[in-house]
């Protein structure tokens, strides 16, 4: 609606006689929206928020691999991983929902985008909060612990990296599904729930995909262990099915 | 209520002197109640939440195989089975919840059907959207793993087929009777925890009978990757046993 | 209260000329009240909850044995246990709760009868209704199970019947003073997760003491295990822990 | 607020003739306020809510060192230790929040005192109490256990103290952010689930650092272990850590 508004105003200043003066100052009028402190505190708790849900994520992932180096072939330390998921994600999303809507994840920014809740240069400024906020959690990790290894997703060998996609894209599509029903303002009592419901469908996604494809649901944190970690490799799987799950789970409510 | 007006309907057309063209108007009448968008938008819930749940317990059974193939004689991978069922039931059943009444099982459509809750046809579309959902769950697993094995429920060797199905009815009657004690309307606030305690008790379930019956207390799940995974060996104990127990729980509240 | 004035009744009869009769009519009166469909839905509820529960915990403790027989000396099996313990107990309690209260232990009823919450009949009503529930799960885990054997609660060699009676007494203080916390009516929209925090703590108190003392907290658990088991050794130590502890709960809040 | 109007009498009454009597009188009046049945209660709150979490806490690392006395080489012991903190500290927050605000925690109350939201001497008393919840509840493991060691927490051999009290600031940081965020008025219906909120951040940060710097972010726990355990190795990082992380998240909200 702002920008429906702000572009009507900028055609309506260019066919005006001080179109160039006019024009800049529209220009500024549109950015400065994103810049009011209502906006920027939603940037700092989405920063925050995913901050805590990456350092909790990976550093779990870390300390399974400290107390056992071949943490892959026990079920207990997946147990490790997809209960930070699900327990911090929780908080995450909690402290973060009544100010920003409590995305933490570039893959739901991206899904409220796409089905027009937020505008392209929220969902921007959302981004680059999540992934620096994700990328210092790593760096934090790395420092703090001396060096111990950042582990990033990996995919298992014997899948390909198409199949890895998708396997990602489904099971983010059942997290944006639960992120949109959550906030549903249909909801009534059970509204009160919502930050558990979206934690615990991506702890359970995390035990039910961890050794295939990582179980990552969330570019931010794939971009910022792999940054630390210095490893891109398949990077790609934890873009393109996240972005795409959330697409088509963006409409779909 | 509906089918009562609509039988009384068709009884008095009968008495009619048009009463073969109009018992064939009422019979489209009867059949068009069940294809309404808030009708289809409940099938679809169903579908979709069944689907999320198959995924993430059947593909957690699949992880703790794929992290120790010995899984069966190790806790860990029990505790991975089990909350996965309890994080993604809750997540299912409130997604659900007030689209479709979140049941996500044929047995508690079943106990539905059997309390009087629901109509018979009803129940039907349900069944079908359930049993599609985990199917679908229970193929996309397949094919993302390349093929890996996608377990079945299955019975302890020392077990009888009526031992087994005593026991998956009484842990399906437990998940139904706590079902029923959630949407009972004068619950007041705690209301707002239904679904936890839904995906609570089927996640302690499993832990309490998953060596012994499998605890799957969900005929579609145990359907859907009976289809998949190519063994209907036992089958029949995960429908008498959970659809005994649902006709039980369900009068009884 | 009501007690008070039946007692007064019947004070009030005896000066009467017509003593015999009418003491057997208040007397019948006065049971009655233990009779009304009320109250013997709310022994029901106290029944099934109970069933529930020790159903989930006793069989969680059999599962781990199953897997991995030597189960006592791997944390996982304790994590099967006081799982099944945290998501039971929630749904235990939650489904009992606007029914009977959701006591779904004798030590909780104890404290509340203690506490002068309810009568020392009702309290008696209860105890009966949870000890059935009780063994009943037992037998009924025994017989499916086709003969395995039913786990009773033990106390670590180390440690003496005191120091274990101690240590289920503190356990057993701090569930009752949630269960106490949980029902207060000041709580407001927290009410709303009092179920979970009763089942919640009562999980961290099976991970706090269930090698050195079982983590029972509940002397029906511990005595339908006993029954049905066949062992009473320390049993003492499953009654008389909960019972102080509760006792010492009670008018504490 | 209080505390200005109670220094701003004391001002005054130094400057009237009577100034010796008077400022004595006053000064009883200033710390009477500290002695009301309620300020009482809410310090016997915070002082069973941390008996109740550190008996969880350090009771369920006992356990897992009991089950397998090289518990830091398995995942599973990390999961025993996680779960125990996110449900007793759930539990703990729950029972005291109306009471004395569920603080369970030294450096809580040290952010609220540094954000100005309770005062110095409230903060003293909810220290003193804390501190003596702890130790009680680590005297009482060690008496009821036989002897058992008392586990302190420790930091991993590579790492600095300076790099563990940055951890531990970090993983406070997050709690303390999540405690003010859960008693933030504004949130509305949310605030019920609040208790988990902070229970689950605690839980996920255990599993993130738990083999790194131990996972504390609680002082009182560290200070109890420590005094009973008789060793107070590396003791200052559980406070500089915790206490400046606190104190950063404090105003930050």
């Amino acid at each position: 609606m702002q920008r429906v508004s702000s572009t009507l105003k900028s055609l309506y200043s260019s066919s005006s006689m001080f179109a160039g003066k006019m024009a800049s100052t529209t220009l500024a009028a549109r950015f400065e929206q994103y810049f009011t402190p209502n906006a920027l505190r939603s940037y700092l708790a989405e920063f925050i928020s995913t901050f805590f849900y990456v350092f909790a994520v990976v550093g779990s992932s870390m300390s399974a691999r400290k107390m056992m180096p071949d943490a892959s072939s026990d079920p207990s330390s997946l147990v490790v991983v997809a209960i930070a998921t699900a327990f911090s994600l929780s908080s995450a999303v909690y402290i973060a929902a009544s100010v920003s809507g409590g995305h933490v994840n570039p893959a739901v920014t991206f899904g409220m985008a796409v089905g027009g809740r937020i505008s392209i240069p929220t969902a921007i400024f959302y981004w680059v909060s999540q992934l620096l906020g994700s990328t210092m959690a790593c760096v934090l990790l790395r420092v703090t612990t001396v060096g111990q290894h950042v582990p990033t997703h990996r995919i298992a060998q014997e899948m390909t990296g198409f199949g890895a996609s998708t396997l990602e894209g489904v099971l983010t599509f059942a997290l944006v599904y639960t992120v949109y029903s959550a906030w549903d303002p249909r909801r009534g009592p059970l509204g009160a729930i919502g930050p558990l419901a979206i934690g615990f469908i991506a702890g359970a996604n995390v035990l039910a995909a961890g050794p295939f494809s990582g179980g990552s649901m969330n570019p931010a944190c794939s971009f910022g262990s792999a940054l630390v970690g210095g490893s891109f490799k398949n990077q790609a799987v934890y873009w393109v099915g996240p972005l795409m799950g959330a697409a088509v789970a963006g409409p779909s409510l």
